[in-house]
């Protein structure tokens, strides 16, 4: 494990303060976690983990994420992983700096929750199951399951049908403002419409369309395209 | 959809004052919501939802969730879906009520968050997997797809590990108290242990197992039990 310090981070400051550390940054899920700590304006660093090379099964690595899963974070010696749970540790920690991402209201914060839930139960799993089987399984000389592809397919359209739904009512997932439940479509949301031929999933309806511009564009996530590549 | 009232609801009460709604209570996934209103001490009161008559599917219950799918509750006028969406907003709403479900420092949400996504992505997919093909195929007449039975019982015996291990230093998996984390785990946890033969994976892991009794024993769980049949 290779660790790097965010360009916005002096040098020198590094060396005497303690800055929230971001272990595996170029893969899709630690990348939540990245567009998290830009929007909030808090220095971080991160440390490269090599899933490709196993290091994420690694006895070293093991101790901070049992799981052998990435993102962690280190913040001082407090240790979190899980990149949903830590995007919403980081919206409170730092509730009063940079871009307020749970809402402001009981309510709000309910459907911040909501469809934070849905991104992760309803968008995310056909999703993933594309990815894998575009991607990665080319990759690693493994066949592609052309049945877990069409039917994740079909389910992620009826998904996005809902999604076209609400967001004609609505400018962001859960209201008028930008929230961890729109941020944390971002990493597979990239994949979706740049790498697996599937734009038109996103493009042939109105609203996601409008939507995904929207938030794809933000600087935040223009930095973490530009600094922490992805794998694939 | 049949409305019931709970049993501790008064009806003259009911009649008057506006007490929170929620579908599909005999369900396992609604019961983490009615196990976190019990310990929130909230009124509540129930909407059957015939999910085997296909009563999730009518236009009428997909306005109140377009996903076609249980819990959704109803607070007033506030719609909620996602019963880690719902158990999160309620433990916030009745922070000063009933016991203290979100951890009480920042660090110790944040542990709480990490380990409901741990429920949510490491625990309850092989189980899922396994209640579906173990007590829900063979009651629809489908086949069980054995491969799946074995890959899921091969991933939850690893997780159980971690949990194993994680037991031995704190009492409850977020730290030393009763949180939202242990709560989610108690529906699905319930049909590991009583119905589908695998009990064992449990009383195996001396601290797992001492976890279990101890949040399964809870009077919130018990009357959850007693007053919503699950439906198989």
């Amino acid at each position: 494990m290779t660790a790097t310090q965010n360009q916005s981070t002096d040098k020198k400051y590094l060396d005497t303060k303690m800055v929230v550390k971001v272990y595996g940054p170029t893969y899709a899920s630690p990348k939540r976690v990245l567009a998290c700590l830009i929007e909030k304006e808090i220095e971080f660093e991160t440390v490269d983990v090599d899933l490709f090379k196993g290091e994420h099964k690694e006895p070293e690595f093991l101790k901070l994420q049992p799981f052998g899963s990435v993102p962690v974070i280190q913040d001082g010696d407090y240790t979190l992983y899980e990149s949903r749970a830590i995007i919403r540790y980081l919206a409170e920690k730092y509730k009063e700096q940079g871009t307020e991402l749970l809402g402001k209201t009981i309510e709000e914060k309910g459907l911040v929750e909501q469809w934070l839930e849905v991104e992760a139960h309803n968008f995310h799993p056909p999703l993933y199951n594309l990815v894998i089987n575009i991607l990665f399984a080319p990759l690693m000389g493994a066949p592609s399951d052309q049945k877990v592809i069409e039917e994740s397919d079909k389910k992620l359209e009826k998904v996005l049908d809902v999604y076209e739904e609400r967001l004609s009512n609505s400018k962001y997932l859960a209201g008028d403002f930008f929230s961890l439940a729109d941020l944390s479509h971002l990493p597979f949301g990239h994949y979706l419409v740049n790498q697996t031929g599937r734009g038109n999933l996103v493009r042939e309806r109105k609203h996601v369309s409008a939507w995904w511009d929207d938030i794809s564009n933000r600087p935040s996530w223009k930095k973490v395209l530009q600094q922490y590549k992805y794998p694939v």
